[in-house]
């Protein structure tokens, strides 16, 4: 049963409204885009910026630097040794921003607009992460004390792939030891409806390289007798699937676990409109692996999906080029029990198999992710149901993500904590796309749902 | 059989050859990329450049502008009206110079090395072009007269089709009446070949472009849900060929007419050495249509090549989007009697069949020209090979050429004269392609070729 955020909690969240909104800004305001070399020192000026915001509020940082971005640690232990220790994990790197013609405002000037704070992290992931620290802010400054001892754990590799996480969560263990580990970097499930997540999907994304010609050829005086990359790459990417939309590399479905029956049910009884979805995607027609709802097919099937291709000329007007190479960036989502590696040498060994002679292939892996499902039992998922009852006024549903956080699993296995995975992003919040925004309202209340978790957990 | 190019024409070619080059190289450095809006200045420049050579050495000029870039004129009609009137047509723009980080110098600074003078539009067609105006010069200058009266029609839109030429050519032909049409924009069967052209392929170049979602999606949070546009495309583009490298559009070869028992004879015969050509394509392999050697694949039958290939994400690294849209540059050669338009149309209705709903696709023709084939009888064929066996000491051979000159057919057509293709480029010099080459023994020996052809002409 749901009970209020307490009243000195709510009063300070009120009154420093404004404040905390220009400091979240302030954040967003820091092209920290991991992909990027160029924006290295970017990434480690939203690394220093956030450490200086935990600090403010009477905790205690470290950067820990790694091969790549480096790590934020927050701590806060003096609630006791008999009071909970949780994890909170987020992510200060954001998606890179282009297209940038296609934003409205731009992806690193903060703007509001119907209730929406749009920039580049606004929900992936620093709205998220900021509203964790806000609500340490509220316990630390009316009360002087938490109900929890903290861990904050900031990465600033999400979005490559966390390559330097899971070592750091097996070489610092004994410091990292909690009882819980909270992470909000997904979404509700709609507006007004606060979601716990109960599954992500993996990823296995590779490169494929089609070596053609030494270089670019008339397209008049060589065509016809030179096998053409690009033309190679579609055949090869056409036969990742078979006309039921079911990916057809062979081998990909092997470790596939079936959802149980009760988990398909509950997705078929939310509140879901298609034609409301096919609208917000603006898609002719909404389409994929035949037999499955939508919902089922985001959530619970893996997918094997073009991210990008290039090859010989794209600019404007027409170049009769035979290209000399043509490139294709792919990502598997996948979901337990299928593995990162595994796929990715699958995918390997079907390009290689399918590619015509006359070219050379190379397939690279980029980076993985495990898949994740979790049961939802104890006293930390009971705590959440709660909270977000109270700052909601709605009880929590329970979802899933077709997203990868690939941490979760590792997170899981190396702490040995429970995951809870509780979002306040919203359907077509463009994460990873232009115009990514957060919605306000979600950002005040998550603030409101985490600030009360903390009494709740503690009881 | 081979007289000797006339001794004043001789020594005046090999007196100024240091003078020839250097104003070839002005020309060369002038970035005249037609489909480009951004060098448009630069186009004119080129066009003006030109007719100042051209006025220089006696001729009149006119610069005629058309809806794109101007046409150059250059006339001189003294030789009496029983002389035969030739009009010399070459083009003054070039292909666009990108990708420019394979460009071992800088694709607008003239360089030569080993032999080879290294430009964007050294060969393509600003050497062979520039020749034909010193040739010309090499007659005025030492006997003040010139054995045929000249039309010298240079266009600037040659790399985009020739969109305005052939109306031009229709609006102006009683001033451009002729008893021949002579053009230099091809290459010799090998070094040291002198060669004659009886045939060029068509072309029907085509943008298909798909959209899917309004816009990029997150590929976990969307992906198995939405149709996605790369692999459509992909999808598409699959089904062009069969898997004996056949095209599989229907009704693409409904108009080929086979080439005649002679000319495949003659083609067979020619000193192809196919592991050199393999090595200079610097693929793994060669391959193609099945039942066709390398040199009919290229000369003889039609093709359907990807020219380009654009979607989503192409950068540094990885980024998890589902592409909004993908665009394909899709170019196919033609062989007579194969209509451009025709062409375009059967692609569009194939792509338009096979495309897979929750996608919108459109296919555009961004141009066309049709292919052409010559019997090579008359007194026109006949004096040039005397003039090519002078200049080369070789009798020249007779060839195909798998590249386009869309006007070839309008001259034919409208000016009802025969039109002579003799063209001084070699194999692998790299036309459309980053380090593009003429040979400069072929750059001298062309020019003296043709000096030659005109006495040859008159007799």
């Amino acid at each position: 049963m749901a009970t209020n955020l307490a009243p000195e909690l709510d009063r300070f969240l009120s009154e420093n409204n404004d404040r905390i909104h220009d400091e979240l800004f302030e954040f967003l305001r820091i092209p920290s885009v991991s992909a990027r070399s160029e924006h290295r020192q970017d990434t480690m000026r939203a690394a220093e910026w956030l450490a200086a915001r935990m600090r403010d509020i009477g905790l205690t940082t470290e950067i820990v630097p790694t091969e790549g971005h480096p790590i934020v640690i927050g701590e806060w232990r003096k609630a006791g040794t008999e009071a909970p220790t949780v994890l909170i994990y987020g992510h200060y790197d954001v998606q890179p921003a282009e297209p940038l013609e296609l934003w409205e405002s731009p992806p690193f000037e903060p703007t509001v607009r119907r209730g929406r704070i749009y920039a580049r992290g606004a929900v992936d992931d620093k709205g998220q992460l900021y509203l964790h620290v806000k609500a340490l802010e509220a316990h630390l400054r009316t009360r002087g004390t938490l109900p929890i001892n903290v861990i904050v754990l900031a990465e600033g590799e999400e979005e490559v792939g966390s390559p330097n996480l899971a070592s750091f969560i097996e070489d610092h263990a004994k410091r990292l030891a909690c009882d819980a580990v909270v992470i909000s970097d997904s979404s509700m499930f709609a507006p007004g409806l606060p979601s716990i997540l109960s599954s992500l999907r993996g990823l296995a994304y590779v490169q494929i390289d089609v070596q053609g010609p030494a270089v670019d050829l008339h397209s008049g005086s060589y065509g016809g007798a030179v096998i053409n990359p690009a033309t190679a790459l579609a055949r090869i990417i056409a036969t990742f699937h078979d006309d039921q939309y079911r990916v057809a590399i062979p081998g990909f479905y092997d470790k596939v676990r079936d959802w149980p029956d009760d988990a398909r049910s509950r997705i078929r009884a939310l509140p879901f409109e298609e034609t409301k979805f096919a609208e917000e995607v603006g898609a002719p027609a909404l389409g994929g692996e035949a037999g499955r709802t939508t919902l089922e097919r985001i959530w619970t099937r893996p997918t094997c999906e073009i991210n990008g291709l290039l090859s010989g000329y794209t600019g404007e007007g027409a170049k009769t080029v035979l290209p000399a190479a043509a490139m294709a960036k792919v990502s598997c989502r996948l979901v337990p029990d299928q593995d990162p590696d595994e796929i990715a040498t699958l995918v390997r060994a079907h390009v290689e198999r399918v590619a015509p002679a006359g070219v050379s292939v190379t397939v690279r892996a980029l980076h993985g992710g495990r898949p994740w499902r979790a049961d939802l039992k104890g006293p930390l998922y009971d705590a959440a149901r709660r909270a977000l009852a109270t700052a909601f006024e709605h009880e929590p549903v329970i979802v899933g993500e077709g997203g990868s956080i690939p941490v979760v699993g590792d997170f899981e296995r190396i702490l040995g904590a429970p995951v809870l995975l509780v979002g306040f992003g919203l359907p077509g919040e463009n994460a990873h796309a232009p115009n990514e925004w957060m919605s306000d309202e979600n950002f005040v209340k998550g603030t409101r749902a985490i600030a009360s978790l903390w009494d709740e957990l503690r009881g």
